[in-house]
């Protein structure tokens, strides 16, 4: 039915791409698109927050009018809570579709079955030739649709994102961090991502491509959250007050996408949100409880568990072998950043070289060669998300899969008692050289898969390489402590009746392990894990894995994937390193030395085509006014948006107003003769409150207050004279600059 | 041996009650006292932020001469998580001493196994009377012992707290809230209360007293943090640099409280920390990985888990139960409410009366009626993790406990299979009663026990509150469920074989509920229980009464427990509450209209004898510098103590300073005349880039600018020049004034 909704509405996909833009209602304002931003530039926090504050007054005071007053301000003061209900309802309902869709599309499920028929086939040896043809032919055949749906899969979703929404592709995180710290992307969070972002990802994940839906989902629940916006001026008309709905719908999204509800707030707090007070904190916390809530009435993997990978495992784990897992944090940290200096290499090639030109070709042949390559190794066939389940799961009594082919023998040398753990079998043996193959498979492929113009997540492929990788390093251990179970370190191992060692633990553990290396999460990290496995008891392992990964990441690069993804795509992000160079504002100010003075308008004698020409011949957001040229004494700040409006007005409505009016910012204008004409007030207009900062502020201290404060821009005085202006993005150049990039990379391309 | 240390250190307390104070080495620094702070002043996090960035630049610049100076950077960079690899391992070593003290003084151990045969024995009737006597005899003997114990215990406690470290009372929380914000209370972490609480912690759990050991062990962990920060003088320097030290170490103090490490990094992040970036959060993470590896080493449950009241319940919860959970969130919430009221009400009594001149009777008065009204009921008489673990627990098949006493009839009319859930016995009646009456018990005294003389922490006596009326409610809804089996909404409820409804669970949830309704934390608070529990699955359920909870009590008045006391206590805490009030800075700086001017100094006009004269007559923490008196254009800030300090040593050290030199703040001193006396330059320690705002701007915006960046004061002025000042105080005293409560009930009294 989604795609009847699109067709449906596919013959005005132009004017709907801008997103909820058109949502808003402005007619209630005095003049429209006052304290609107345009798409691409930055928001004003301190700005926004004084907004919702008059509005919040407005409402109070006019409650105690009427009681019909009094219930609209009990509406809006619970319409935040609303919002949250209907952002965790709907996000935990769109998890229906996404997850039957992938459970019946994924081409494997078809032909698994025949496949393990012909493999258990093979493996009796003595069979008529005619029956291995017939299977040989099976096989192809499968192999060759396997291939043929991939392509089919990936070839719509790929069209489909790039007629549609092209905002729908990658995993959305980069952007959504960036929009949280204040930034205005038109469409990125709109419905036709929405729903785009939605259809493409059932295909992308189906394509069986290595690619998960963690983090396309986030995407989707923020643009959830967008859409509910729209539906409160509260939320609507206010940027900063859009971005708590965001933080806390990324939280829900996370939250559906793992059944991991306290691991999704944490996942927006230490992740995505920039400002997170702990007002966002509790929202966060309900949406997710209410999308968790959802998922579970749904119940999606049909066990009356929010779980999706549950474990259970039977023995404890030992001190010595928090060595091993300490070595499985050192490869995530290694991965790590190997995954991200190669996607970064190669996606900065695919924007400058010609590559970027032909998404559609790269994502077949990518879907190709995945598809080519995955089939015949049973480990990288199945979805990732199953493989994960099987590495995690502890080889039970009735496990018959090949990674639990252990040789039972009762005429053992050996008492059994003693030595519960049992030698591995050929199937291991032949599991473990299959699993290496799909360990570099997945390495290398996932590299050149994230990235492409497809919804594709990150969580799971990194958490399949670390399973395979603990996995591998679980069996070794197992069969090490089986046969030196004389060692000293193994001595205390074993108990009776019981394996002494893991392997599904070790999967656990190296999942975090990469998942924290390339995305530096850790408490987070460490919930996630427990609340997909259950695994409470395993939280010293899992938390020793996560903190080992991320100091060997950190020490090859303090970014993670998200940071490098946005900094490839230069967005305006200041992010929470410190600043240690010893620069002053004076510095990093405009105007430079030999550039000419700052345009600013003085308070009474600047005229209405002075203005009007200073706006033509300037782009700058904003003006300062200041008491006249001489003194420079700084007395406020106006936005390049009300002026124009409020001349335009103006000179529309107000008599008398020409173009030699003088514009006054001062609180009385003066008298004067009935000669000259009308003068325009525009007091109300001016920000009396501008930020300043003296020409000796640290620049360290500037960009503490910038991402403190939330600022857009900031004036730099000396002993009450105006000298210049910093902007945030001054802040970022100068920053590039001092760690020698190219300054001019970093803004918006 | 802790007494034999304590002995031997007592001959000197009055030296070392001023704790680390005196750990501080500031040999190296240029002059004493240099940038630190009074007792019971706020500190400026800007300035100690940017001191510590300087410190850094200097070593980073200097670690490329030598080898050595490489090393010593590099051990700077690493001596963070030094410190907190010592307070994870500290923090967790403590909880061994405190374990196996609390189980083995607790006096209720020696006397249960007489008391449980005695009551074996009173309900066979007929039995002989000397039997009889004897009994009663032993009862009494027993019940004195009980309450002779417990004034004991409880004298030697508050004797030791107001004899050796009046601070060690209490919780600590409010206070370490407050030192976090950025207040300095000496004393508060030293050594002297260190060693107190520890020890009498133990001695006031063992009187059995309604209080927990849980707040004061994030009291005594922060204690250990600021041991190893004068290890330190990176940390032991900057008052900034130290309290992000601590705020890790009340992560690891929960960590080891509850075993949840994870717990406890969010209890940091929710309810004490005011600023906690990202790197905060991964070293509270680590520390708090530290010490519940330490307490995983050291086994205090002998089970191998690190969970406190493990549970494992065997049935599903259903749907319809949310209803119950949340009635008991309600419950939560109105018992929170009802707590902090009352115990406010009484502490406030107590601080204005003559009552709180005699905290030592009052101990003992509250001890002697606990033990007396404690004894007789077994549920009261037993430690209180010990009645929460009983009333968590699910009653297996071979629970032998009164509240397990169930019928197992195997004539019943009904058929087994259809109704699993069985009918209470007489035992599961009679604990009705007893828990009613400890319900009303513990309620009661709890108000009068939290805030006196003794360490005394309120996780485990709300939880014990919320468990009672949990599993009470649970026993009714598991009797109705029984009973009318046939009605709707039970219609599902069981399966063939097991129970219906698990009455622990209720408990769980109840105690979850009430921890909120006086804490209103909400994620920290269900990552604590389900860490406290291993109950991942009822993650819905916590939840759902965790919000409830947190909504009721909020909508009975917005504060905490913790903040109710800060404000009690009248500490400068600045809340994270939304300033919604239309007031402007004009209206809260100073000099107000009919105040004599601003004290200010002048750049290049007033003499030694000027600043010394104004040093002696007022007692500001700093002077703002003009241009001159008359034009009051701003130049910079100075600290008085800096200003005393050069003063002092220019009049030492440096020739021809008297006291009509004249005291210059330009970067040139002018050429001056031979006759006139050489000048003082103090150009260095001007601060040259005090904070400003302009006199129009909004206090909304002022507070929120006040609480992010962590400002002492502030500067007022109109167009470059100088009108005020606001400092922190000046804040809050107009944020009470807004309140409508008394401005000066506010600070620190």
């Amino acid at each position: 039915f989604l795609f009847i909704y699109l067709f449906l509405h596919s013959a005005t996909p132009t004017e709907e791409l801008n997103g909820v833009g058109n949502l808003m209602d402005f007619l209630d304002e005095p003049f429209p698109d006052v304290g609107t931003y345009e798409d691409f530039h930055t928001i004003d926090w301190l700005r926004e927050k004084s907004r919702d504050t008059d509005r919040h007054r407005k409402i109070t005071s006019k409650s105690k009018e009427s009681i019909w007053e009094f219930i609209k301000s009990l509406l809006d003061a619970w319409s935040g809570w609303l919002v949250m209900l209907l952002i965790g309802l709907l996000s935990g309902a769109e998890t229906r579709p996404l997850m039957t869709s992938l459970t019946r599309d994924t081409p494997t499920h078809d032909i698994r079955d025949t496949h393990s028929l012909h493999q258990r086939h093979t493996h009796s040896s003595h069979q008529k030739h005619t029956l291995m043809t017939t299977e040989i032919r099976v096989y192809l055949l499968n192999y060759f649709l396997y291939v043929l749906w991939a392509l089919f899969f990936s070839f719509l979703a790929v069209s489909l994102v790039r007629v549609f929404a092209p905002y729908a592709c990658g995993s959305g995180i980069p952007e959504i961090k960036t929009i949280l710290s204040g930034f205005i992307i038109r469409g990125y969070l709109g419905k036709w991502t929405l729903l785009i972002k939605t259809v493409t990802l059932v295909l992308a994940v189906s394509s069986g491509l290595s690619l998960g839906k963690e983090g396309p989902l986030v995407h989707v629940a923020c643009c959830c959250g967008n859409l509910f916006c729209s539906l409160f001026s509260k939320y609507s008309k206010n940027e900063g007050k859009r971005r708590e709905v965001l933080s806390a719908a990324a939280a829900a999204g996370v939250s559906v996408a793992f059944g991991a509800p306290i691991g999704g707030v944490l996942f927006s707090l230490e992740e995505v949100s920039y400002y997170f007070p702990l007002k966002t904190l509790w929202r966060s916390f309900f949406a997710a409880l209410v999308a968790a809530f959802t998922l579970r009435s749904i119940n999606p993997f049909g066990n009356n568990r929010l779980v999706l990978f549950y474990v259970e495992y039977h023995t404890p784990w030992y001190m010595a072998e928090l060595v091993p897992f300490i070595l499985l944090g050192v490869f995530g940290g290694l991965w790590g950043t190997l995954f991200i200096r190669c996607n970064i290499a190669w996606c900065r090639r695919r924007k400058t070289t010609r590559l970027g030109k032909y998404p559609v070709p790269e994502v077949i042949a990518v879907t190709g060669i995945t598809a080519v390559l995955a089939f015949p190794n049973p480990y990288t066939r199945r979805s990732t998300s199953e493989l994960i389940s099987e590495l995690f799961n502890d080889c039970g009594a009735l496990e018959s899969s090949q990674l639990c082919d252990y040789i039972n023998n009762p005429n053992m040398s050996r008492s059994v008692d003693d030595i519960p753990d049992r030698p591995a079998g050929p199937g291991v043996y032949s599991a473990l050289w299959q699993l290496t193959l799909a360990l570099v498979f997945k390495i290398v492929i996932t590299i050149f898969t994230f990235g492409m113009k497809i919804p594709s997540g990150l969580f799971i492929p990194s958490m399949a390489v670390g399973a395979i990788a603990g996995r591998i390093v679980g069996i070794a251990v197992e069969q090490m402590a089986y046969h030196h179970h004389d060692w000293i370190i193994f001595k205390n191992w074993c108990r009776p009746g019981a394996d002494c060692v893991t392997p599904g633990l070790y999967a656990m553990v190296g999942a975090a392990a990469c998942l924290g290396g390339v995305t530096r999460m850790t408490v987070s990290l460490v919930v996630i894990m427990f609340e997909l496995t259950g695994g409470l008891e395993y939280i010293v392992p899992l938390m020793a894995a996560a903190v080992t990964s991320k100091w060997v990441a950190d020490a090859f690069g303090k970014e993670g994937i998200y940071e490098a993804h946005i900094q490839l795509n230069g967005y305006p992000y200041l992010d929470q390193d410190e600043f240690t160079h010893r620069t002053l504002a004076t510095d990093v100010m405009r105007p430079r030395r030999n550039e000419p003075p700052l345009a600013v308008l003085t308070q009474d004698s600047t005229t209405v085509e002075d203005v009007e020409t200073l706006i033509k011949d300037t782009d700058y957001n904003g003006f300062p006014v200041v008491v006249s040229r001489e003194s420079e004494r700084l007395i406020g700040f106006v936005q390049r948006r009300d002026l124009i409006l409020n001349i335009k007005n103006a000179r529309q409505k107000q008599d008398g107003v020409v173009s030699n009016s003088v514009v006054y910012f001062t609180e009385d204008a003066p008298q004067i003769p009935a000669s000259n004409p009308q003068p325009l007030k525009l007091r109300r207009i001016l920000n009396l409150s501008p930020f300043t900062v003296t020409d000796h502020t640290p620049m360290e201290t500037v960009v503490d207050i910038f991402r403190k404060l939330g600022l857009r821009q900031c004036l730099v005085t000396r002993s009450g004279r105006l000298l210049g202006i910093i902007t945030k993005k001054d802040v970022l150049r100068h920053m590039a600059q001092m760690m020698n990039q190219d300054p001019e990379s970093i803004m918006f391309n």
